[in-house]
């Protein structure tokens, strides 16, 4: 529920009441409005009171501007494709890669879009899931398990070569020549993290959360750009609230005391969703004959070989194509 | 620049970058989306390349619910109706009362829209003018100048008649009985305030001219209910910024010290604009026949005449109505 | 919970874990530190593991810049005077006007200072009660129930007579001579405004109680000048947490949309409580034999009588020197 | 200018306000009121108008909870330590390691204290310097330059072996049992970080920096846990601003469309003022006879060689002990 900036819709209301109405829909920047205003149509097919007999709705969405890819000025995304989502949605095994929102994004240099990854806290902690969803189009320079893979791998997608343009004072020479800016690159690339739990949480404990997705973005390369309009939103499944609510509801929330293990679990999910976002993700052939092209796995391992990354982190598993 | 909450679009850039991109575009809560997507096509239109060879555009819409009136659900406000209002938008007097996004207004148990209102600091302040125009549609007890209007004429706009509820400790019984809640009132009803300066104005400041703009509605009969999605937009003329800016841009601002000129300027003006609205406005049949009439100037004259309240302001200068 | 400026302490961590560990302190703006230090100090006392065996404590401490009476820059209060006044605490009434933190308070141009005043919402609502404590010292206009009193009595303390330098556009004549800033003004003061309540309610709920002690400041006269370092802090007694919190705990919160009642009885009992505040207020001499007196109560009377603004209201209730 | 929570004073004004009036100092949680009234004494030392004809200072204090070694409970720290340490700081090298506020702190299981960073940009990104200074003790696992330290070599300082805990979905099994939590571990410690740069920002982009110093922490192991009192300071050298400032000052902003740069210069100074604050941290025996001992460089140096860490960062240069 905490925001960068952006042009994501819906949140005002989700940080003010604490409440989350609709599903929340992805997109790119310029089609968020047609996709809230479907939100809002499904949501009146459902609740034909909403505007009239009752309150309104709160459609909420984000974005990322996937322009380098994706032809977003011709906002082809149409009401028809969000009710599709919406029908088609179901529980299991998030797609991941290039669908959906993600079919345009841009991170770091390769083919980014839709990653997600969860942690299960031990019985002792409370046993909660903690899940992460990420629609990932930024810059910086890809970092897996500590292995600085965009370096080794000669990309990083900031505006003008960044980071290599940046030195320790007396150090300039230290300008790594080799590394290339992909012609792909997002300078002002964004991303949205979703995060969602059954621990029971209240808003302000759900504010907390959010400021910690942050931390797994940084650890997988992610620097914040000045173009970079980051929403972090979270929502907790454990407290439905009724349409006609009582005057006051008995609410179970976690303690500040307990609070610790739930962070660290966004850290590690948001970083490891980072990665199996782009880690499934197939090369797109974009507008005007652009390619994004996936990373390619034998290099990426060949760089985490090289930098003993392999084989003691949690990071990669679950991963269809590191499994192939 | 400043929100509480509700369905506005466009806001979180508007602070983070300290910019705003295209006209504000007031609408009704439903209608917000597709009057952000007119905003979009519209700026297309007139910048081809957003979104192509440059980055995107952040469409700024507030709302109300006015749904008390207008049958919102229907969504009847088109794309034409967005680029019209632009076309048409001029220099000089601002209509205001049951007109565009004000046509549905309810506000304090008479029919409300839009209203405006503007000062200008003496020279030796720095002849600055700090306008205000107001999307009325909120509860509370009218108060014109300091005269109880609402009180007097029986009319508030609270759900369930709330004034008359909350009591001093051990006076539950001083309840005020002829009070009575108009059938077309709009508990939950909401307020935009768009505060325009040419005074020189960054982002923090003009975040905090919006702090006081709530304090004006509060001298008008204002309380900000549960439902009451209010947004505070601040922005100086001042300050143009060119698309492709150079690293750096001289800027002027106000200093710190000569705020409060311009603080109490927000407050007087914003307190006005809601008066004006109400005194333009005409009487409004709505969906389902439901009407909300104008307020009887004679009755508020009266009103005003019984309290002393007339022949010393400067908040109905200028009136059509009054004049008449 | 909410701030806008000024040099209180502790507020950040309110916010963020949502609980409050000492007794709210108010003082003067140059005594903050040591009250605060003062506060540790009880706290130890009272809990010897803190820092030691168990965290550390967070002391809250309000205040504001009464310098015009009260020489903040000798720094007079002392620890003694906060364990004093702990240990001095009682319930029952509140001692009001030239008393404690209020002792130097100036407000609207005669002698302000401490003010206290509560709602009872109706058992239908709930019947929760709203307290509000103030420490009045703020430049404006005051307005008693709605009567011009700071403008009928010549007086404001705004600075070089700032309402009335600020016309409607095309006005600039109808300025009005006769007000006169009294010199002991404070162009910049500040209020800070504390609410408690027995109504079940979490941080965000509490949050947005504080957004509406504004308006009641608001209805009163205030208009938050530049230097005004308004704190509105909000607490509910009925959530005590246990230092060795469970990992989950149970809590009642107000649903939404029962909060209405509440907000209108914050902006009510904080515009009471200014009154109180300056009508309980004794004349003080201050350094260098500046004099701020209280407002002469017949003249405020007479005032109130010219604007219709007696008999009617709740607002005045309960004063002593009204009774008198 | 952005805060996490905790017991840092000043920081409101300094966001409202958009100035730093006095230097910032560092200390233990509970020394900061009365370090903070040190800096009031100073202050008025050399401002003998404060308070009497002119109007207040600001005192900024950040603080961290280093409670494991330090015996905060009896606030040691005096008001002329606070006067000494201002009457010899000088410019050039920054003392780093156990010095200071910095003597107490602990950071992921070994000595922490406090580290200093900058980066120059190259003069076509505007030449400018940002410099960090950091006050570390908090919790997590140490990566250095992304290798792994602090689980190659057996330690992290989270509440009960955090990391270890939390677990992939359906990957429980995996938990890493050779970890060792150490006994002077800071499960909830906090870390100050200051930003100081020579490029003309105001106080939105400021506190836009600020933001992105939580992702430099995050890439040398930090997650911020519950107790984790983070506050991120920015101040720029190149406004300083006239006490009795005109109506208005001219200032140079960077524009928005070149602040990455900025951005990622604070990302790694801060990722780097860490690892500079640990490698320079000495060790320290402290109440109770509590240890917390240096990290050993040789063991770091073998365990970035097997994560091949070496050679090829910028992030260890100019250290003395990792030089020796």
């Amino acid at each position: 529920m905490r925001a960068g900036f952006g042009k994501s819709i819906g949140l005002h209301q989700m940080n003010e009441l604490g409440n989350l109405e609709t599903p929340i829909a992805l997109t790119n920047t310029l089609s968020a409005p047609i996709v809230a205003d479907a939100l809002i149509e499904w949501s009146i097919k459902r609740s034909p009171e909403i505007g009239i007999g009752t309150g309104t709705v709160n459609p909420v969405v984000g974005e990322v501007n996937d322009g380098i890819l994706n032809d977003i000025q011709g906002r082809h995304v149409r009401k028809e494709h969000v009710f599709e989502a919406i029908v088609n949605a179901t529980s299991g095994a998030v797609q991941e890669g290039s669908v959906g929102a993600g079919t345009g994004g841009v991170c770091m240099g390769w083919k980014g879009g839709i990653g997600t990854s969860s942690r299960v806290l031990p019985p002792r902690r409370g046993g909660y899931t903690v899940g992460v969803l990420v629609q990932t189009n930024f810059g910086g320079a890809l970092t897996v398990n500590g292995a600085p893979v965009g370096r080794e791998l000669g990309r990083c997608s900031n505006s003008a070569d960044l980071p290599y343009e940046v030195h320790a004072a007396g150090d300039i020479e230290g300008a790594d020549p080799e590394i290339k800016v992909r012609e792909v690159s997002n300078p002002d690339g964004s991303v949205m993290v979703i995060v969602a739990t059954d621990a029971p949480l209240d808003q302000r404990q759900l504010e907390r959360l959010t400021k910690r997705a942050g931390l797994g973005l940084a650890r997988a390369g992610f620097y914040s750009s000045n173009g970079s309009g980051d929403f972090f939103i979270a929502f907790s499944t454990s407290g439905r609230i009724a349409h006609d609510s009582p005057m006051t509801a008995k609410a179970e929330v976690v303690s500040n005391d307990a609070m610790s293990p739930l962070f660290l679990a966004v850290v590690e999910a948001t970083e490891e969703a980072v990665i199996n976002a782009m880690l499934k993700a197939t090369t797109v052939v974009g507008r005007d004959g652009k390619i994004a092209d996936a990373i390619d796995i034998d290099q990426l391992l060949g760089a985490m070989r090289k930098y003993n990354a392999l084989n003691w982190s949690r990071t990669l598993g679950g991963s269809r194509r590191v499994d192939a």
